[in-house]
């Protein structure tokens, strides 16, 4: 589980995108320049998680506290530095970020019945889905109040469309769940808004915060947009491919939930009539038996489709990077075109 | 089940209090005076509640039309009207309003395990839970959206403001659910959160939007606090005295669920030892046998809490009439003042 930004860095070979390896990845890098802001953000997550009604608090400290990679709000925080924002303002946005982001997490797992979540028990196995559904709904109602005090209303419209589009992307998942023959474009419509909508906007409120020109802000939502598709492509990847102990829960996941990713649609197409019933069996009738998921993953290295969607998430990411040329040159620019390639070669 | 304002009007006898009687209710001469008004709400309710992912207008359109009272929008629309108002803005605030209260409704069936509500099968029922929370997901969202488009910040702070408070009040009364010691101060909180909240709001953005005065916009808000408390009380009654075909959802429901509400917490509270075991029993420890209902009924019956909590919604009712003193004369502030006594004296 990476400790990469937040409350988890006690172990420092946990940091590396490799076991026993110290060296920082971009991730840490773009971290540490925006460190000081992140520990105001930190604050503020735990300020405004706080609730007169114990559960409130109890359930969202385990969630927020549960070592994410607070990747979202890095990317408000580092956009706005980078174009010279000197004010007060992404401190609270990049915190409504990751509340719109950890409510959608709680009620994710709900839907999906996730017993674990970056590796610990997921707080509705924990708490029980009714408080999971609730403090997710405060949670959202939470991040809205917060952003209403950034008093923008070009950050409100952003943020606003971007949870109604992300709430789109997951009802959207939810009706091709158990379709196999799921078309390649109804996955990559439900990857951007679920997933890359998020990243989009959190890039896009970080630029309008720093007054950007129109373009700029743009660009960089764009940006944003990019890096969202590949950081998805490849989890759905590592749902395949990821040791378990690094990933931080249950490798074939979204197989023994018949969540249908690039993957197996690309294995469906290309696999003959046996490999096709295969799939109906396990993923669409949900008739799941032992050995499945090694012979699942099998199929998909005989058709070579896990690296077929490496490669489009390689391809989304390399083109990304010259999104960033109209950003002013410096450490935060170098470090945000190194996510880019991070996302696509972490292996968790 | 009322059909007051909306599309279920097909027999008028279900449109006043008592069968039969076809003198309109205070409601219904509330909605005469805004009929215009709603009718447009109506329609922004359906052109918002649109989307491509086909599961959200189905599932959306199936509980916004299932003849809900739409007594929230029009709290805003007869409160910005009565004093003066002559803008739009009103009616996407009441869309919004309406938004807020139907992504509650989705939400509080999944957590409640509801079967029926408004006399049909609920949307959970016949969607599933996954459904309902993702859509209720995106109905909160999209409301917030709606709110933005009104570019007032300071509706935007009510609002949002409110759906927090609703969401503290849900988890509390969760917390308090199966305790049939709750103390009084809890339960009040409990509805004054999660059901006067939103009646408050909505009047207090009505008289925000017409540009009432401060003192005024506070008046309403208690006024529409006040009617929330009212309604609640009575709610909580109903489950336990109502006829079922009239309710719009099972009697008994709360006990049932174990949703301890005043009459049972002014029954335990008065009970001698063998009361007190009987309701630890069935609302604590879920052990619930045949009879019981009725024999709790009757309960309520010997120690007279449901009319001591109607009581304590015509007192509150009644003292919240003079908050209206300060508004305008008229038909409208006549009608927001008998609509305090049809919600303490409806049997539905």
């Amino acid at each position: 589980m990476p400790g990469v930004v937040g409350t988890n860095q006690a172990n420092p070979s946990d940091r590396s995108g490799k076991t026993g390896d110290p060296e920082p990845t971009a991730l840490d890098r773009l971290a540490s320049l925006v460190m000081a802001d992140m520990d105001r953000v930190n604050r503020a997550i735990i300020d405004r998680m706080d609730s007169p009604v114990e559960m409130i608090p109890q359930l969202a400290r385990y969630i927020v506290a549960s070592g994410g990679k607070r990747l979202r709000p890095l990317l408000t925080l580092s956009t706005a530095r980078m174009l010279g924002y000197e004010g007060d303002a992404h401190i609270g946005l990049a915190a409504t970020v990751e509340f719109i982001h950890t409510a959608t997490l709680l009620h994710d797992d709900v839907v999906d019945e996730s017993a674990l979540r970056r590796g610990q028990a997921s707080a509705n196995e924990l708490f029980g889905n009714q408080a999971s559904v609730l403090v997710g709904d405060f949670l959202f109602a939470r991040a809205f109040e917060l952003m209403v005090e950034s008093g923008s209303l070009d950050v409100l419209r952003i943020l606003s469309r971007a949870s109604a589009v992300i709430a789109e992307g997951e009802v959207l998942q939810l009706s091709a769940q158990h379709n196999v023959a799921t078309p390649e474009s109804v996955y990559m419509q439900v990857i951007e808004s679920k997933t890359a909508q998020l990243f989009a906007a959190a890039c896009e409120v970080g630029a309008v915060t720093a007054g950007a020109n129109d373009e700029l802000c743009d660009s960089l939502r764009q940006y944003g947009l990019a890096l969202g598709l590949a950081f998805q492509l490849v989890d759905d990847v590592l749902d395949y491919s990821a040791e378990q102990a690094r990933l931080g829960k249950r490798v074939g996941d979204d197989f023994a939930e018949g969540k249908v990713t690039l993957p197996v649609i690309l294995a469906y197409e290309a696999g003959d009539d046996a490999e096709k019933a295969f799939w109906r069996r396990t993923m669409q009738d949900q008739d799941m038996r032992e050995g499945d998921l090694a012979y699942a993953q099998k199929l998909l290295g005989r058709h070579g489709t896990l690296d077929a969607a490496m490669n489009r998430a390689r391809s989304v990411a390399t083109e990304a990077a010259a999104l960033l040329q109209a950003a002013p040159k410096g450490p935060i620019r170098d470090s945000l075109t190194d996510v880019l390639t991070f996302v696509v070669d972490r292996d968790y």
